[in-house]
Formats: C-alpha cells, sequence, structure tokens
C-alpha cells in the first residue's frame, strides 16, 4: 500500500494539501472499472432509460428524490402522545456545512402550536422605562441581520454517557443538533427601544406554546448576540422551530432559545422555571446541581464512515465530520486513525463561522486492517473536546445501560469513537 | 420628521452603523401600539387560542407553516408541455443569504428525469490519457469541498429589456437566480486523475435528461473552481437541479451547469450545441452575434419594498435587497432613494462571499411622499452595475412589449428602479 502518497499520522491518515496537487489519487475509487472502460466507450455508452422518455414536470415546491426517501429524521414520539417529541437530524447521511429546514431536529414538549401571524404578539416589559408590544408585521421593518448558529438541545449525546458504547446512528447518538442561516432583528436594538432599569440582571423568555416554555436568560447575553429570528435558511421559520419567531441565544442551550416567543420579562433574578430548576439541573457524581451552565461546549463527531454505514474494501475513503463551539469559531480538529495513538490535523471547510458548524475532512487510506477512528476539537478560545475518561471522571456517567436520568444526561461533548472491523463494518466503541 | 437620525444621503437613506447604537430607533412601528400596552398589560395579556390546546405532532420531513403558503415557486409550464418549464424564486418573500432547495429556481428542457442512483455512470473521455466512469458510490469516496455559489439563467431578468417597464413582483422579474451551498468533488482532482492531453482546450459536458442537454465549457474553466456536484445545502441535490450531480461553473451561465451529468469529454474546440449556437447567441445592435460569453456580470436589485408588497404609511423601514458577481466578491452596493441624485452605501452582510448572494440592508425614513429606490453594486474587480441607459446603448432592448427573441435577451444586469407611491404603493419604472 505505500503509493508515495503523503501521510498526515499513522495507519493511513493522508495530507490533503498535498493531495490535490498530484494525479490519480483516488484511482482506487474508479480503477475497477476504468479496465473496462475503454470497450465499453469504443461500443458507444447506451442511454440509460429515463434518457429515452420526457422527464417529470416540477411542482411550485421542489422535493428530493424518491431514492432519497431515508434522508429523514427520526421520531421518539411519531404519534403525539401527550409527552415531548423529539425529531433528530441524520448526520450520516448528509454533507456541507448546515442543516436543510425540513431536516433541522425538534424538541416539542407540548406539540407545534398553530400560529396566526396576524395574531400573534411579542412583548418586552418587566424593568423597562417603555414597555414594547410587537405584531409579526412591526417586526419586520427592523433592520436585520442573518447569521449562521448552531443549536443544540442540552441532553444531545446523551446515550454516550452509558456505561457500555450503545450501536447506533450518528442521528440517535447525535442528532440532536443542527446549524441554520437565522436572520432578524437583534434583541439589543429592541432593549434599547424598550429602556432597560439598571437593576434587570435577567430576562425571562416565555414561549406561546400549550406548556409556554420559559427559561431565564442572563441579560449580557440579550445585549450580545441575541436575535428574534424571523427567517431560517432564508425562508419563514418552520413551524417546530418556532414560527413565527424564536429567540436565539448563539451557542447556548437549545431550550433556552425560545420558541413561538410572546414575551421578555426584565427582572432582577432567575424565574426557575422547571427547564431550570428540574430538568437541566441534574446532580454531578459530588452531589452538586449542574445548574445555569449554560454554553454548549467545543465538540466534533466524524458522519463518516460511522456507524450503519461500511467501507466497500480496502483503498481512499474521505474521512467527514461536523464540529462546533458555543466559544465561537473552531481553531482546529485533528483525526486519529489509530485510537488516539497518532493524529493528524484535518481540512476545515472556510468560511469557519463562529458557534456553526464547521465540516472537517482528511483523506484516509485503508489497508483493510480494523481501526479506530476518532476526531477532536480545539475552539479559539483554547478550549479542547476532553477524553472520554477526563469527562466521566468529572461528569459521572449513568450505572444503566441505556442511561437513566438518576446522573448527570447534559452537554455531553466528549470524544466519539469509531471501530472499523475487516469487513468494513462500523461499530461504536470507548477508545 | 427630523428627528436628529445620521443621514447616508438623500430623501430618507439612514447610516445604519450609528442608527443601532441609539435608542428609540424604530419607535415609528411600535409606538402606535405602546400607548395602549400599559393597559393590556396592567389587566395581564390573554393567552391566544393556540396556547390552550396541544400543539401538532412533528413529521419525519417539516414543512412550513400554513400561513406561509404564498411562498412558493411560479411556473410557466405547470401542465408540463412539450416545451421548456420555467421555476422561479420568489424572491421578495425570502430573507438572508440563500435559497432553500425546495424554492430554488429550475428550468428544465425535457422534465425531470427519475434517476437511479445506483445504475447511474458519469465518464470523463475525449483527450485523456486514462478515460475514466465513476458511478455515485465512488465518487462519495473522494475528497470534497463546499462552496456557496449563485447559479442564474442567462435569460434572467429578460422583461427589463422591454421598452416599458413591465409591471410584475421580483420573483417574475429576476427568478430565475438562486444561491445555495454545493458540495462535491473538484473537477480538477478528476481531471489530473484522467490525465489531460496538452491539445484540449475545451471540455464538452452532456446530461443524461432526455434532450441530452451540452454545452461547452473552457477546460481553464475545468482547472480553475469547477465542482462534480452531488449535495444541495445539505442533503443531496433535488431532482429539478440535477440529482443525482451536476456541473457547478461558479459565476457562469446557469444553462452550462449541465444537471444530470453523465459525461465530460476532452475536446480541442466547442462543441456548437444548440444552446451555444442558437438559443445563448442573439443578435447584438450592431449585428454581431453575442456568442461564447459566459460570465454572470455583477448585478443588484432590491427584495423589500418591491413591486406587489407595500408601505403601511410614513415611518422607518429596511430596505434589502441581494447582490451577486461572477467575478467574485460584491465590493460595494449603493442605494439611492431619490431616483439616482444621491446614493448611500449599504450594509453588507457578512461573510461577503465569492460568486455568491450578498444580502444588503439600508435603513429608510419614508417621509410618505413619492420616491424612487434604486441599488447599484460594485465587484472586487472593479466592475459595476451599468445604468438602464447604459445598458441599453451597448446590448439593445426588444420592440415589443413583452419582449421577443429577436432582440438580444440575455445577461441582462443594470438598475432594477421601483417607485414607491404616496398611497405605499410599488411601481416598476425606468429611472
Amino acid at each position: 500500500m505505500d503509493d508515495g502518497l503523503p501521510a498526515a499520522a499513522g495507519n493511513g491518515l493522508l495530507d490533503r494539501r498535498t493531495l490535490f496537487r498530484r494525479g490519480l489519487v483516488f484511482a482506487g475509487a474508479a480503477a475497477g472499472t476504468a479496465a473496462s472502460l475503454r470497450g465499453a466507450l469504443a461500443e458507444g455508452r447506451r442511454d440509460d432509460p429515463w434518457s429515452l422518455v420526457p422527464g417529470a414536470t416540477t411542482a411550485a415546491v421542489q422535493s428530493p428524490s424518491r431514492f432519497e426517501s431515508r434522508v429523514v429524521r427520526t421520531l421518539s414520539n411519531p404519534d403525539g402522545e401527550p409527552r415531548t417529541q423529539h425529531a433528530r437530524t441524520p448526520h450520516h447521511l448528509l454533507n456541507g456545512t448546515f442543516t436543510p429546514n425540513r431536516l433541522h431536529f425538534t424538541i416539542l414538549h407540548g406539540g407545534i402550536p398553530d400560529i396566526d401571524p396576524e395574531r400573534h404578539r411579542f412583548v418586552i416589559h418587566g424593568l423597562v422605562r417603555q414597555p414594547l408590544e410587537f405584531t409579526v408585521d412591526a417586526l419586520l421593518r427592523y433592520p436585520m441581520v442573518s447569521r449562521m448558529a448552531f443549536l443544540e438541545c442540552g441532553g444531545n449525546s446523551a446515550p454516550l454517557f452509558s456505561r457500555e458504547p450503545i450501536q447506533a446512528t450518528v442521528q440517535a447518538l447525535h442528532g440532536l443538533v443542527s446549524c441554520a442561516e437565522w436572520t432578524g432583528v437583534p434583541l439589543s436594538a429592541l432593549l434599547e427601544e424598550a429602556g432597560v432599569d439598571a437593576k434587570a440582571k435577567w430576562m425571562i423568555a416565555e414561549g406561546a406554546d400549550a406548556p409556554a416554555v420559559s427559561r431565564s436568560v442572563p441579560l449580557k447575553k440579550g445585549w450580545d448576540d441575541a436575535m428574534i429570528a424571523l427567517y431560517q435558511n432564508g425562508e419563514r421559520i418552520m413551524p417546530g422551530n418556532g414560527y413565527p419567531m424564536r429567540l436565539l441565544l448563539p451557542g447556548y442551550e437549545g431550550n433556552m432559545n425560545i420558541k413561538y416567543l410572546r414575551r421578555i420579562k426584565l427582572v432582577e433574578a432567575p424565574g426557575m422555571s422547571y427547564y431550570e430548576s428540574r430538568n437541566y439541573s441534574p446532580l454531578l457524581p459530588d452531589g452538586r446541581a449542574y445548574q445555569f451552565f449554560f454554553l454548549q461546549e467545543v465538540k466534533s463527531f466524524i458522519t463518516f464512515p460511522s456507524f450503519g454505514l461500511s467501507l466497500q474494501g480496502p483503498g481512499l475513503y474521505e474521512i467527514s465530520g461536523i464540529a462546533y463551539s458555543g466559544n465561537g469559531r473552531i481553531a482546529r480538529v485533528m483525526v486519529s486513525a489509530d485510537g488516539g495513538h497518532s493524529w493528524g490535523e484535518a481540512a476545515l471547510q472556510e468560511p469557519v463561522l463562529s458557534k456553526a458548524f464547521t465540516r472537517f475532512r482528511m483523506p484516509w487510506r485503508w489497508d483493510g486492517a480494523p481501526a479506530v477512528l476518532q476526531s477532536r476539537a480545539w475552539d479559539e478560545a483554547g478550549n479542547v473536546q476532553p477524553t472520554r475518561a477526563q469527562f466521566v471522571a468529572e461528569r459521572g456517567q449513568s450505572k444503566l445501560v441505556p442511561p437513566v436520568t438518576a446522573f448527570p444526561n447534559q452537554h455531553f461533548n466528549s470524544i466519539t469513537s469509531w471501530s472499523v472491523t475487516a469487513a468494513g463494518e462500523v461499530r461504536h466503541v470507548y477508545a
């Protein structure tokens, strides 16, 4: 297998920068067919059946090919029983740097409210000089900004608190994070207009859904980069993601980004809602409550190869995945093909944006022997994704498989490891 | 109306940079309700009806609110008669910097082929050392890149060749351009692998649709930034946009970005296909043919306000639109509210990406008098969007309303002007 290609690290990781400047780099993928191709081309290729008949009429709204019908979200509560519904993004079937709207993850505690945008109102009140009420049309007249931002449930990746690695896809393990371009009004402009009392230190944001989901947010975040978002990836926000408007708090726990936003109240102290006093306050091993920790920390995972996908024999492949941090830009992603013994630096897709998905890529020549693939990310603030041993020592793990909520199940951000067998199958392992 | 807000240019254009640092900037939008709000808040706001009942169950694939049903593409041939079909993007109803897949424009000369990705083949042949054949799965193993890129039909904006301004929406006038993130394999990597003969100067690209649409592309573009695109905005390419793969030539005439790509043949001279010898070769006023001009030049248009939308009385608004250039990044967009007498520089949404949509924004205090709004863009190569007088002098205009194809109808890129009446209605004018 020594074809002189430049190595980036052990067990076949290759240097992408020089790879693109060399010929025949992925002959492994095409050579099998190339030999017979001269014959086929000499005979002349025949038209495929779809080239011989008129095609279909396009619709006013287009949708994916029928051959992509497996590219959907998985549902935890498809019959809408009176409990929370989760819909998870199929990251192992996607590529690029953000999530199409139809596949953006959603968590709903009381279903999707059918909000008439003409009748919806949003109010800013409490410790302000002038309470304000906005219609959707009024907000649409304000100066807007657009930004890519990931949203991640605080409970994303909770299956990795399990003591034994659960065999499941990236979608099942990490599908409660997505990334979109959000367009809306900077909250700071509305706070300026309302005039905030110096005593105000927190904001309570509340949604118009049946459970009136509410969370307390430090006012500092409101002045920093919070947004009243009205558009998602160019079109109006999806109903499952907060139509007609939501609070966007880039880098903060998904649940705080209140959907169906109907009011923000300026207050002196947090409101201690269910979601901050109970649901997002699990106990740590030392007995303290894990409370008021909002940031989604630096994280990465490999989407290809990953559980449920397989390799078709030895040869060249591209390892690819997603990295992000609530602290800002991703600075570096390292990839290992030998279970962490050696690491090579992955290519990051430009532009690398703050608090957004960054796609990383690393070419790999698989020799057909068992291998363990890992990725590890650093952010611009200098934070590094912890190893599983480091993470579990501090945050604990479940006694049960699958995990129960008696132990912490929030903000998992350590390394995900995929074991490739000699048969090309991919298993989830702790390494 | 003199409230001391900083002016950017005549007739109410405001300086956005300082606007964001001042309180009460858009009071005009909220004050009407603020007075009654104290009473409403004192009584306590009542729940809206959707807050009182459980919401809907989310589906495996989510879609927009029923209240957004007008946000669709318009179809030129909805019954699929045996002629070309156009589906246009509703830019006047969108915001942000790219186009969601369901609304990306499509032009189909023989309908949408129903291609089985397992059976589709893509071939590189002709003046190469080694002809190559690829399955979709083989291409998916190659090193990939992602990039935002606009695609624009060479005939987009053709209604503006009319001698009289046609009263129609941005969707009808400029709806044959969209922008997406495309992910795929750099063509240069495949050309390296095939080994290109020094005699080759052009590539003929051909699709697998019924008319086998083919175009000749300078080989230089193939080495530069051409891509075999497999993903569109994170998911596999839409059937109307070329599933399972298309040629992407950033900044070049849409028709050349061959969909359903089945082969690229390296040749010495262009193939003179129908689309380059006839359809995209109209006559100029001086009798020369407008042929082999591929670049989509610098262009911008205002999406709000625009025809079909209206202003609800005097006050503050945000003027917003799209700019792009096949030559690279947008350097500057100037906006006028007085028919071109004075111009203020619009804010450009970061990141400003090469050959992609750039959203521009400019706050405007409308005094209720008639006004003419215009935008004009510059690109990093120093090109400027021409005035209509400049453009028509060089390129001609139609004798008829609506235009016929006897006169040039390609690559229109001059300024679009919107007249706002005292009633707040928007008309299309030549100014």
